[in-house]
């Protein structure tokens, strides 16, 4: 779906007039173009210690430009990278972050703003923790500051990790891209020093099978055409009632359809016997597929609560454990899940919606303890206002508020939440599981 | 700070005006007196197991008419409680959230919403997991669809704690009372079986010598005051700038003044000499100081940066350092810091505040832990839109955005923040540890 008014208010005299009249002006995001620079510009590296030292060395590898002093003046950067690895006192924040705001003016469009730091723990010492947990509050400060479709975004070293990990490389090449256009404001965390960055940065998924649920259209299309982009063959399910936009995306995508009600006690097997057979494999599962069936809960009735709790929690349940029991996946697997910001947030009217996506959350954290050992991961993404045809049945008012309330002051587009599920289904974040990214460019709605 | 709009609204013209204009009609919320009732009417008791027996047993113990079934046609309820602590699955979420929704057209003005359940974990199964995380995102949607000042929030119990725990059952009572008017769409865990209730729970903490840093006016008097009529005797602290006020103060709570610029390095040790050498004892610290230094960071100086982590983080693990380490301290001792939801959110122009404040959250979690062994506990509150002379100087539109944008449309009073703060200095909260309670009506914003 396009968004006509960030088409209209960024250019000609819709530019001017929405600049007259005091009119939000969204611009339009920088998205993933094979063979284009990773960020617009130098990066602007602040921060002292090994950790700075390292993502230096590993930046300079992908041809970047690093800047380690204040740019000279007429400067456009690409990034800021805030290496905070290193502190141990809340004051030692000060001059790292000081240096990064003196520099911000010189930001290009879609610039990119990335904190490295280390993710805060009980065990650590209350100054330490405090330095660690103030770093979450400046960056989401900071990234509400930012313009011109600059984001900020940050990565949370486990004690032990090394900035310079392959996940955490991985992380940083996600947000420093446009891979990460309407990521915002948001965190991943590096729990291991597994992961490893592709030989081909534009062919992540070379050699993977892959299965979208709820594929026929919106974002479930969109992550299916992403995922084959970036060289995964794809398995596209959903139901048989959407069987000709299913084959139509399959035909797209150069992959497989798989008509299947996913509620169905055989689901998992069904998709696991189709990957094997068809593909000889199954690397990668995006539960995508979900419904919603909005009431307030002093109206609700049990088919609208269980059939929202069926479909977007119990079935991913019920089609995990099936495939988690076969011994039949590779290492390495890969679950990715749809999560909600209605899940964190809550949402007037969608109690058993929030209540399944909360659920989402929670099964996720849960499945990646348990998928640790061999290798495997479990993540979830969580959209908030994405463009899609559900979002277009939203009246106007709403509509329009529901997409300017975020830092980017217009809703993301599919592909977006695409882009975050490739990587997190990538190689590159092999160290990156039980995460919960948000794809809302900094969606106000939260906890 | 009086809510002027709230008065106008809530009656007589102004309430017919606002209705027929769709202007925001918030409702003045039932706040704590002594002697008043615990709810406004019988409580509904949803859910099965051993948890709600267990409920039903203790709340009866508190004169509460309590309902297992559905209410008859025109009785009004002061609350329901949704006992959740037993679910196995998603699917079990149905039917107890069914009949907690048949039943919320019957509530009263500012009535409760609680529900009780069992804290999501890796190591549950991950049906579990999502069974208990999908509570959080239930009740934070039926928080933002209660009316005319009823409010919901919910418990988390550790596994291992049961749901008539001392700590549950104070946790309970907080919620359903009016001291937790401010309090809406939150979560307090329960982590160990610690804690007692009150022989009077007038009288909450008689025989206690707390501490209340800030406390010269706004939030920090409110604090005073309110610890003071709770039964503790009070020692105020402010800068000597303040004086004037905090000696009102003072004598007001007839407590003691301690004129004292929390970043000198021995605030810690006059704050133990001046407790133990006045009141022969110092059981509760209340971390309120804080100032603000709002610029966006790209015209940031280290002056403002760093005077605002002097301030608000830095004194803070300094003093709870010598404190600590003096060997002077009772069993049980309380700390409550004073966070913000900007440290949680994150807000533009704060980059530093934000920091600061974040960092007392995690500074709480390690002092959590480091309390442990004693009995003690670290909790934060985090005040979202509070009418203070602070707030009051915010111009007019943006202050009424400001307010208007959580569940219960209106600022809170600073006596909410004091509410909230004596609860969790008090003994029936020696289980709860660690804890970042929201006061904020539910607002909006978050992470």
């Amino acid at each position: 779906m396009a968004d006509k008014y960030t088409d209209f208010v960024s250019r000609g005299w819709g530019r001017d007039l929405a600049k007259r009249l005091g009119l939000p002006q969204p611009v339009r995001l920088r998205r993933y173009e094979p063979g284009a620079p990773l960020v617009p510009g130098p990066v602007l590296l602040v921060g002292s210690g090994a950790g700075a030292d390292a993502l230096e060395t590993a930046m300079k590898g992908w041809d970047l430009e690093i800047l380690r002093d204040a740019p000279a003046a007429g400067t456009t950067l690409g990034g800021i990278v805030i290496a905070l690895d290193g502190v141990s006192g809340p004051e030692d924040l000060s001059a790292p972050v000081l240096a990064a705001g003196a520099a911000l003016r010189a930001l290009a469009p879609s610039a990119r703003v990335v904190t490295v730091s280390r993710r805060s723990s009980t065990a650590d010492e209350p100054a330490l923790a405090a330095a660690r947990a103030g770093v979450e509050g400046t960056l989401r400060s900071l990234a509400k500051e930012l313009r011109n479709g600059a984001t900020g975004n940050g990565i949370l070293l486990a004690d032990g990790v090394e900035a310079d990990a392959p996940s955490a490389l991985g992380a940083l090449r996600f947000f420093l891209s446009a891979r990460s256009a309407f990521v915002d404001g948001q965190f991943l965390t590096v729990g291991t020093a597994k992961g490893e960055l592709p030989d081909d940065p534009d062919k992540p998924l070379a050699g993977k099978v892959a299965v979208v649920t709820g594929a026929a259209r919106g974002i479930g299309a969109a992550i299916a055409r992403t995922l084959a982009r970036d060289g995964a063959t794809l398995v596209v399910v959903d139901v048989p009632a959407a069987g000709d936009s299913l084959a139509k995306v399959a035909n797209e995508v150069r992959g497989t359809a798989l008509q299947l009600d996913i509620t169905k006690p055989d689901a998992g097997e069904r998709i696991l016997e189709h990957a094997l057979s068809r593909h000889g494999g199954l690397d990668i599962l995006v539960h995508n597929a979900g419904i919603t069936r909005d009431k307030l809960l002093a109206n609700m009735d049990a088919a609208k609560w269980d059939s929202v709790i069926a479909v977007n929690i119990a079935a991913q349940l019920r089609i995990n454990d099936a495939l988690l029991a076969s011994g039949r996946l590779g290492e390495g697997f890969r679950i990715v899940s749809v999560a909600s910001t209605s899940g964190i947030a809550g949402n007037r009217g969608q109690t058993n919606y929030a209540a399944s996506k909360a659920g989402v959350m929670g099964m996720v954290r849960s499945t990646a303890a348990r998928l640790a050992g061999s290798g495997g991961t479990a993540n979830a993404v969580a959209p908030g206002f994405i463009e899609t045809e559900m979002t277009a049945r939203i009246p106007l008012a709403m509509r329009e508020v529901g997409r300017r309330i975020n830092s980017l002051q217009q809703g993301g587009q599919p592909v977006d939440v695409a882009e975050a599920i490739g990587f997190l289904a990538s190689d590159a974040a092999g160290g990156i599981s039980g995460n919960v990214l948000r794809v809302c460019g900094q969606y106000w709605m939260g906890q």
